[in-house]
């Protein structure tokens, strides 16, 4: 433990490596933690890449790499390392305690992401990115005309459904309840979509096709009734996990259990800030966590002059 | 006057561009207007940017472009034309009047930006891009062992300079009068720093070189004295001059000009929505302009459902 770094960055996927890339650009002297040795985060297992403004259709894959070169590129500093705690978060110099050996920092960004809840269901991990997807604003636009089912009952799936509709020929959105969670003003928009049909008390239970998604086996959790939907899509609408755990306990972490942050990333403890999916916003999108990063070193560079 | 659009987004820079790769995807009707044949907004004039993510070192002119192409591909619709007025913004059509006819739409995203300030003296202009910068966190880490100068004794002039004198060899900070007008805390870190030197109650009048920048003249407003500063770089921080007068009077304004609207983009005129450069904010970068054209899109969603 000999360096103090101005800033370490937990995890590397669009948030924190945009926030190495401005950090490097800043002249901080700056340490990315990450798990595995694969930048990009989630992006990285996404099949196609369509809105990232600026480049066009790329593989999610591809674009995780092209982050990471740019920070590279800029001499940023990686670690591979599984972070277990962060101590004296309190205090100007804090510490993050790692698997790895322990780290000294005037300021974290934490910067590890979300998971998409699964259905867990057989064929939903073969046809991911072959059919099944987790975000409807991203992939969306690929099965424009065709016919998609969302799964799920919250606002985020009704959102997902009436976006869909405006493209894809038809769409089911299959509920496990008779009534949805959703805000009531979306309940009314979707009913009064003519494209849109909605299957009460009904789960999906397996995912089927060749090489892409074909149909989807549903169960009627009332009946015990099976029927096969044909769809070329399921968008899979049932909730997001931050991984906050890391701060829980520490700063302030909201409903949903995502840090507290806005659009300037400063949590409720002066020098940890949160950038990207893990934090409280209405967008989680590669554009909106690349931004998130900037802004979060920007913070930072405020807080190391005062 | 035939379509209603859903939405029509004015200005054509990142923000603009960003929010029509969105548009597009999500299925709206949606046209851009713009002013000059020329999309991109500020970033074509940039020599090289280096700080949106993904996209190392490219031209500024080829980074407008292609955000212009992926907004093409997508058959985003574009009109030159020069918006005059806003009517009936309260309203749920409002009516966008153009030198190129009236156009009626639910929602608005402005997206005109911002320009900076010019010091309107002579060489600023043809070094533009080729030593004379207006963003220091965009152009400043291309002078790393560089000696610098700063113009400005503002906030922005003060982090500037800070910023820079963690890569450069040397920063002066020139300022026309005999105290900064920076937080105090800012005016305490550029006083501690070695190798910032301000230089007050002086302008610059003129920026020379060949190629490149090379030297500026200074005068002192006191006492006449003209002395020259050898220096490869002018950064210009005497303020920002944000393209909001389509919106003054209409929807709420900031104390500097800016179009007061938060990270959702979202005005006090439901409706009415500011992104980029335009809106306050507190950093105006690529990457978080292409941010606000997402968010400003999803507001728009949410509210068209409504």
């Amino acid at each position: 433990m000999s360096e103090i770094y101005d800033l370490i960055i937990i995890g590397s996927g669009p948030a924190g490596l945009a926030a190495a890339i401005y950090a490097e650009r800043a002249k901080l002297s700056a340490l990315v933690i990450e798990k595995e040795y694969i930048s990009g985060g989630q992006v990285v297992n996404t099949y196609e890449v369509d809105n990232y403004p600026g480049v066009p259709g790329i593989g999610g894959f591809e674009l995780g790499m092209k982050f990471r070169e740019h920070a590279d590129g800029l001499g940023a500093k990686f670690l591979i390392a599984e972070v277990q705690s962060i101590q004296n978060i309190e205090e100007k110099v804090k510490t993050v305690c790692t698997d790895n050996g322990n780290f000294e920092t005037k300021a974290i960004i934490l910067a590890t992401g979300a998971k998409h809840r699964d259905l867990g269901v057989p064929g939903e991990k073969d046809f991911a990115g072959q059919g099944v997807s987790y975000c409807a604003t991203c992939d969306g636009a690929f099965f424009k005309g065709r016919t998609v089912v969302v799964v799920g009952g919250g606002d985020v799936a009704v959102e997902d459904a009436l976006f869909l509709a405006r493209g894809c020929e038809k769409v089911y959105l299959v509920h496990r309840r008779d009534s949805l969670r959703a805000a009531r003003r979306l309940q009314e928009a979707l009913f009064a979509a003519e494209n849109v049909e909605v299957i009460w008390n009904t789960i999906v239970t397996e995912i089927c096709g060749d090489d892409h998604v074909e149909a989807v086996w549903t169960e009627d959790v009332k009946t015990g009734e099976r029927k096969a939907l044909t769809v070329d899509g399921v968008f899979v609408a049932v909730g997001m996990l931050p991984n906050s755990s890391l701060l829980k306990g520490l700063v302030e972490i909201d409903e949903q259990g995502y840090v507290a942050a806005g659009e300037n990333c400063e949590t409720n403890v002066t020098g940890v800030l949160a950038a990207g999916d893990v934090r409280t916003k209405s967008l989680r999108q590669i554009v909106t966590a690349a931004a998130d990063g900037a802004n979060a070193v920007n913070s930072v560079q405020n807080l190391l002059v005062f």
